[in-house]
């Protein structure tokens, strides 16, 4: 028997307690969490602000008995650890309380760094992260007529989404000359744009948020170096860090992408420490650097692996390869890094593949667009990036990808890819065979 | 220069003809066709009678100008071959015209096998398969009230779903218990059945037809050993066979799966003779079994390697996995081969994996079941085999699984994909990782 405690009660902290207490039941598992909620879904509150999702009830996955009673956890949630007292083994809690662990798992997360612009401790200006703030936003939210999103990231586009099909005057404001610019390029993302202008979204492109100014405390005004913007509420999608001060105070130390250094099994170096979530670092495939502040797709089999590693067992991590998709206003785009832009900042050679596609047969009134824009290595002719836009399918297009990417795909495979036609569901000729036609064409030619 | 003859303007024959012009442009490359129409999609034919398609014209990919100006082809259309002179190497046609070859391509593609069923010549009694003559049978659906589907196959059941959405009282009419029996296991059919009968469709499964009789030369009633159906139409999904007479009359050896046997580069056993499309044999990779009348996905590829090496190319084919996919009511079903029914005909070993997936967040209004049944090889541990039924994304989930499946995935490397997580458009939990999941667990349980 040991004493596993985790810190952190989201996805990746739920995971690893309820893995290591499956794993070996003799264990006592104890999870320690700072807000007063765990088990719900953050991803969906942009679509309850959109009323597409009618309540915030519904993005719980579980009620807390589930984890004391069905799993058997030891769970302290609105509880806030304060140290860590190495040489004892101990979590020391606000208010006094310990926890001896044996085994410490760290799932702190993230953080907004808090943008330094004036004004940003107004009171119509949010952060989304937390459920029940999340409630009271959107219920503040049916006074509101005007909101602006900062920086046109996942988060804030879901934001624009959902707000403007809830009715409201939006704004999207960004220093980046095209949205999604961190995982996607110019071309790629002009389509979604596009269709968020449809439903009345504005952008504001290449331009800098100075100043947000407030009257009687309230929100008023957004002003940027290219005009102001009148607005009641501002959600800002601000720059991401891990949550890496609890760990680094009991010496663990992190690696050059600021995340918390683990290895394969989600060991950090302190002896019994594991970590694993937004905090950690893994290793993005194509790329070859080391990224940290993944989605929770990356948290549970995260949590999972230093969970089963913390009781006991034998657990690999793998490099990432990182499908995401998304929609934009009502279309789908995603793909698998790396992009044509990260591509060429880090000096790699790459050979494009493009092709215009679509999703059924084209006579069928269901049919929509599927774009799709491969990177392929010139020499090996592995498949080393991929972006779709278009209509359905481009997650599930996205998960293929990067499959075949992790198997080394190479372009003349995927041109020579077998795929379904069915006039109501399927073109008779897959884009993405397409777009691997369009790259051995432009291989050829060299 | 050579003179290349193609035989037959179907997906096959328009494919081979054109590449084999493109891959060099000195040939003289003719395409004889016997129906008046080329360039054609007869997978929309359902589609239009059931009025999601407005218009046959719809259906049409090209004019035949297209491929006389554009492509720059000798075509003959509405010209029946009768006969090849092997000796003197020359196509013979009905009323004499006779076109000489230095290389041939044959591409007659497939025919119903005419069941021998009383009545069958009946007018009422209807075989889907060129566009002229089902423009007709669209206006005589018009005063027809009751049709019956003969064989719940991939077509009969696309007719089914077609003309319940028009409006019509459809019975199906099938010998085998469950619908798509060659294709698919009968816990993945249910949810398609179900589907269909919520729009009306009656089924009379385990059934066999006996007779179709008329009343002054009209089709008025269908008999079975279960009793009488009332209709004034009857669609007969009835067998086919790959159009071998052609071939056969000049030597063309065929397969144990009585299509065309072919080399790896579309080769018949005769000089300078090549065949594609549904009449020759294609290897399914899993079962190991030679299959002919594959559907026009594999006909283009086949034409296009059987034109370019009859043009002086080297292009080679692969044994096929065959994904599939189509809508039966309102449910998506598909896979790759093999089914379980297969794997046990075959005295295959295999262990299941089985889950209940989901297509969104389980919270998102657009959520929609997404059930995977995957057949593992226990030794090995790679798919072979794999079928859904459910929403969105069972076209792409079959590409991916045949493309997993050539590059032997193992369910170890599918229960650790990557997949998109965003509440719209993908669940948290992939249904195929969670299928191999669980049979990782079954596989760990022996």
């Amino acid at each position: 028997m040991s004493r596993i405690v985790v810190v952190g009660a989201g996805a990746a902290g739920t995971s690893a307690a309820s893995n290591a207490k499956q794993f070996d039941r003799s264990h006592q598992v104890t999870m320690i969490g700072d807000f007063a909620s765990t088990a719900y879904s953050p991803c969906g509150i942009p679509y309850v602000f959109g009323r597409e999702i009618d309540s915030m009830d519904k993005l719980f996955l579980q009620k807390p008995e589930f984890y004391t009673n069905e799993i058997g956890l030891d769970m302290h949630l609105s509880t806030l650890v304060e140290s860590i007292d190495k040489g004892a083994r101990t979590v020391v809690c606000r208010g006094g309380e310990t926890f001896p662990y044996d085994k410490l798992i760290i799932c702190t997360g993230w953080a907004y760094v808090l943008p330094k612009i004036p004004g940003v401790e107004l009171d119509g200006v949010k952060f989304i992260k937390d459920i029940e703030r999340a409630r009271e936003i959107d219920r503040e939210l049916d006074s509101v007529d005007d909101v602006i999103v900062w920086k046109a990231r996942p988060v804030g586009l879901e934001l624009a989404t959902g707000l403007a099909h809830r009715g409201k005057r939006v704004t999207v404001i960004d220093d980046e000359p095209w949205l999604l610019a961190e995982f996607a390029d110019p071309d790629v993302v002009k389509m979604g744009q596009d269709s968020l202008e449809s439903m009345g979204v504005k952008f504001m492109l290449s331009t800098t948020l100075k100043e947000l100014k407030g009257k009687d405390g309230k929100l008023v005004v957004a002003v940027t170096d290219r005009g102001e913007v009148a607005c009641q509420m501002a959600f800002m999608a601000a720059d991401e860090k891990p949550n890496t001060a609890l760990a680094e105070s009991i010496g663990v130390k992190l690696g050059s992408g600021h995340g918390v250094l683990v290895d394969d099994m989600m060991r950090t170096n302190v002896p019994d420490v594991f970590a694993a979530g937004a905090l950690v670092e893994t290793m993005q495939a194509v790329a070859g650097v080391p990224v940290s502040l993944l989605p929770s797709t990356y948290a549970y089999p995260q949590g999972r692996i230093a969970g089963t590693n913390a009781a006991g067992g034998e657990m690999h991590t793998r490099a990432a390869y990182f499908p995401w998709a998304m929609e934009v206003g009502k279309v789908q785009i995603g793909g698998v890094l790396i992009t044509e832009t990260l591509a060429k900042a880090l000096g790699r050679q790459y050979t494009l593949g493009e092709a215009k596609g679509i999703t059924s047969a084209r006579y069928h009134p269901k049919v929509e667009p599927m774009n799709v824009k491969l990177l392929v290595d010139p020499k090996s002719r592995e498949i080393i990036g991929v972006e779709f836009y278009g209509g359905d399918g481009v997650k599930e297009r996205a998960d293929f990808l990067a499959f075949a990417m992790r198997k080394h795909a190479t372009v003349d495979e995927l041109a020579n890819m077998e795929n379904v036609y069915s006039p109501p569901i399927g073109a008779l000729n897959e884009p993405i065979a397409l777009a691997a036609k369009d790259a051995q064409k432009r291989l050829s030619a060299h």
